[in-house]
């Protein structure tokens, strides 16, 4: 099964919905089961001790979690965060994207679920790990 | 057992710390055991369907928490959120301030825990509540 | 609005329902917002150190916020756990009940949430903290 | 570098130290960084409908973080869930062995966390997926 909507529709999906934000986030990657997205990291996204907030970590997982939905459902619905779960393990370096790795663990009709890990490009470690529920909305 | 900081106190620690957001929160009310935190609303918190974001709530959230904690133990310790679990359960106004009211459920020596009902002002019914994990460096 | 199920009518419906762990808990209270619930400690809930083990407390809290959505809608809604956080804070003594303290945060068509606190009965402190997400399935 | 307790161990750690309930689990394979472990489903696991039970699956999850957390610091820590957040996504058939699969996310000195699916055995849908932290008591 293809996805509905492929990187360069979900960027542009970003621009025409989240005016405000779209150009923090890069779609790298988008399939059936996962997505990769980038933060890219500003003054604002910042904390004392040169390092990115958690509120910054938490929004890159919460739109990774939405467009890995979207691309699956398409972009018609009004898909929302209904619970979060994040553990923050280590700190990221100020001077490197950030990237949401996510995973489709549940597409139901009414309930998704979605798994992120974030790491600093180019490196290995886990910094933050989420898990992330959608409520999606009934067709009609 | 007093507070180590008052909402002024915690105010200022706020300007000289995160000079990028101190103008977002409101430090009303803090003891032993509570605080009250309110997010100024303005344009780069809100969202289409004019609500308030998710990571807004989030991060006011997670500063309240960190208030709370600061106020029993004093400015000096660099304490960071480890875990935060977060249910959204009510799409906020967008022409009301919001207000976190914190709970502090335990402060260890190693660990706390807060638990944060988000609320309207004025309006009673909780739109998000979170509990949030924040480790404390050892003295030394 | 009245609750639509007493504490009798939920200890009938826990002795139908779950013929295999009914004896382990006692309706103590319940109301439109909130319940108490108690888990009779007994060999089986227990862990090395004389404690309550954490399966046991998770278990607790689950059936707290059942009883307490059920109390609310009837016992004829399938209702199923969709997500629960859990935050473990102190070692209950094991010759105490431990008594979970629900409260309904929201009661939605889909979805409900309650926030449950344990304590070991007469003892104010928080031994653990929940969230936990019920699906209520559509009627039909 | 090599895992401080093989399966074997573990399991001899298990029968020692948690007589009640170690015959419900089988420690299948464990390495530095993941785990298998199945529980072996039977009466009281079970809920109506023909399905594992909730506390069941957070149980198992609790044990498998555990295992494999002792995996690599060996036998003498006394380890303790701090946290734990779980999505129930689908049901269990009532019939095969549950195996939860780990993935160790930070070892830290103070705090570990684990990630964990839960499956039928030979299925590889996701039933449940939880992530959990331990609190490491400090060497001495």
């Amino acid at each position: 099964m293809a996805v509905q909507m492929n990187p360069d529709q979900l960027t542009q999906f970003l621009v025409e919905v989240f005016p405000q934000v779209h150009e923090d986030f890069d779609v790298m990657a988008v399939d059936e089961q996962t997505c990769e997205i980038a933060l890219n990291v500003s003054e604002r996204h910042l904390r004392p001790g040169n390092t990115v907030s958690g509120p910054s970590m938490f929004g890159l997982a919460d739109v990774a979690a939405y467009l890995l939905i979207l691309a699956q459902i398409g972009p018609k619905a009004l898909a929302v965060t209904t619970n979060c779960s994040i553990d923050f393990m280590r700190k990221p370096a100020a001077d490197k994207r950030i990237v949401a790795h996510g995973e489709l663990l549940k597409l139901g009709r009414a309930l998704a679920v979605v798994s992120v890990k974030i790491k600093s490009e180019g490196d290995p470690r886990v910094l933050a790990a989420a898990q992330l529920t959608y409520s999606i909305p009934p067709k009609g």
